[in-house]
């Protein structure tokens, strides 16, 4: 295996957002990075962009000379793309994945060949303009890079994913699959789905009341900006999380009866607003 | 009654951040600007800010000379204040007030005697930051200011409100107090307490799995925004528009609901995602 970011070669499948931010973060941080892409004018707009060294749609060419391939893909398609990855990488490489539930993604990873290595990450990071006309080379930047291990996970293994998680300007933290995807559906799934719902509401309001519309402020507009991405990506997240979404979604309805309950009592609303209040200046201070 | 906004006395009750800045933002738009606060050292705060050009502590001589008068409270606060500042009112001045829901307001506005004038005022602003040192002349600029009739209400009043609206930036927008106060509890009302809610879900799954914490990301710290602010103001706001609350309330789960159903029916939940994506786009495009 190669130990070390700087004399590695990094396949990237998959060059939307991520994968195309990734590519530019990696520049001079490791020795040769190669996008792997379906379609050929993407070949040609990673190399105009420079987020890889090289763009191919040969995937098993591509893989086979990596030392680390990191699969920037929505969840199932990772899911689907490990197996077929795996039989093409080299051993003692690493193989690495993007996405947002962890679960099924390290099971399917802890079932490549023996003699690969493999740990699931997540980078905690993202907007709602998605693409690789998008991609950033600052976007990792300070953000929190999830690390989880496989079956496939060494020691050596997850100090070259924590490097990689670093290169890019993040900060690795690594943690096992259950806390994984129950905090992320609390602290990601669950927002998103509440800034669709938001938008779902008002609309149906304005159905009946169109001057709804003109009442719309600052506060809305944060509210819902989650809702304004592509959904595509956060559809095969909240599937492959569906329990600890579900668990989300009535942790969120409890505080929703709090406050029905608080309606009548004043003291106790104005205890529970101070909460969150001080709560929120805590988490962001 | 004075007709034009650049020949009115207006007297601001109340130097927050809503009063200091509409003071700020009509400088040069009125005849003078008269402010009126309960302590000493807001006086010669908002002279040494130029919020106004007099600061005053003795409600009732700044009333008595004013043609306009703008109670900028907490909306409990302006209801209680509404018979005492309009009993030192002269005959053919208009009451106004920045109050983020009206039936209770606009009631009160419809006591006040025959021969006064009366409008309810909303704009649809604000920030995190309170208080008179974060009062800023912009605050209005752009934004929807709500405008709906009393019992005290003559179209002159009504235009003149509206000019006061215009003169601080903002777009006046006429309607009646049912629309208003529905209309906001969904805009406005129901996001602050999402938000809020959203706060406390994650201090409650904090407690249990402290990693939580460390996997926020900027979407949390958007749609938590609006919890960072005072309470107080919302507070009263809450409990004066309590009915359509609860039936904003119920609007959003039946969203909640929906996405539960939803999260068996992957199709399903696409297109609900995509409605909400392609609305938010609609709506702030």
């Amino acid at each position: 295996m190669c130990m070390r970011l700087s004399e590695a070669r990094v396949a990237i499948v998959g060059l939307g957002l991520m994968g195309g931010s990734l590519g530019l973060a990696l520049q001079d941080r490791c020795c040769a990075r190669v996008g792997v892409v379906r379609r050929q004018e993407t070949v040609e707009a990673a190399r105009r962009l420079g987020a890889v060294d090289e763009a191919t749609t040969a995937m098993a060419d591509a893989v086979r000379g990596a030392d680390v391939v990191v699969l920037a893909l929505p969840v199932r398609g990772i899911i689907a793309a490990i197996p077929e990855v795996a039989a093409h990488m080299k051993p003692g490489a690493l193989l690495m994945d993007l996405g947002s539930s962890k679960r099924e993604i390290v099971e399917a990873l802890s079932a490549i060949p023996e003699g690969l290595l493999a740990v699931g990450g997540h980078p905690m990071c993202g907007k709602e303009s998605s693409g690789l006309e998008n991609a950033d080379a600052s976007l990792y930047r300070g953000a929190t890079f999830a690390l989880t291990a496989s079956a496939r996970t060494t020691p050596d293994a997850m100090n070259l994913a924590a490097d990689l998680a670093r290169g890019c300007g993040a900060c690795p933290l690594i943690l096992n699959v259950d806390e994984h995807d129950r905090a992320v559906a609390i602290t990601s799934h669950l927002p998103f789905l509440l800034a669709a719902a938001l938008v779902n509401t008002e609309a149906t309001t304005e159905e009946a009341l169109p001057v709804t519309r003109r009442l719309l402020a600052g506060g809305f507009r944060d509210m819902t900006r989650l809702a304004a991405g592509d959904p595509t990506m956060m559809l095969d997240t909240l599937q492959t999380n569906r329990n600890e979404v579900v668990l989300a979604l009535d942790a969120f309805e409890r505080q929703l009866g709090e406050i029905r309950r608080l309606l009548d009592d004043v003291d106790g609303l104005s205890e529970w607003m101070r909460a969150a209040r001080d709560k929120r200046r805590e988490l962001f201070a």
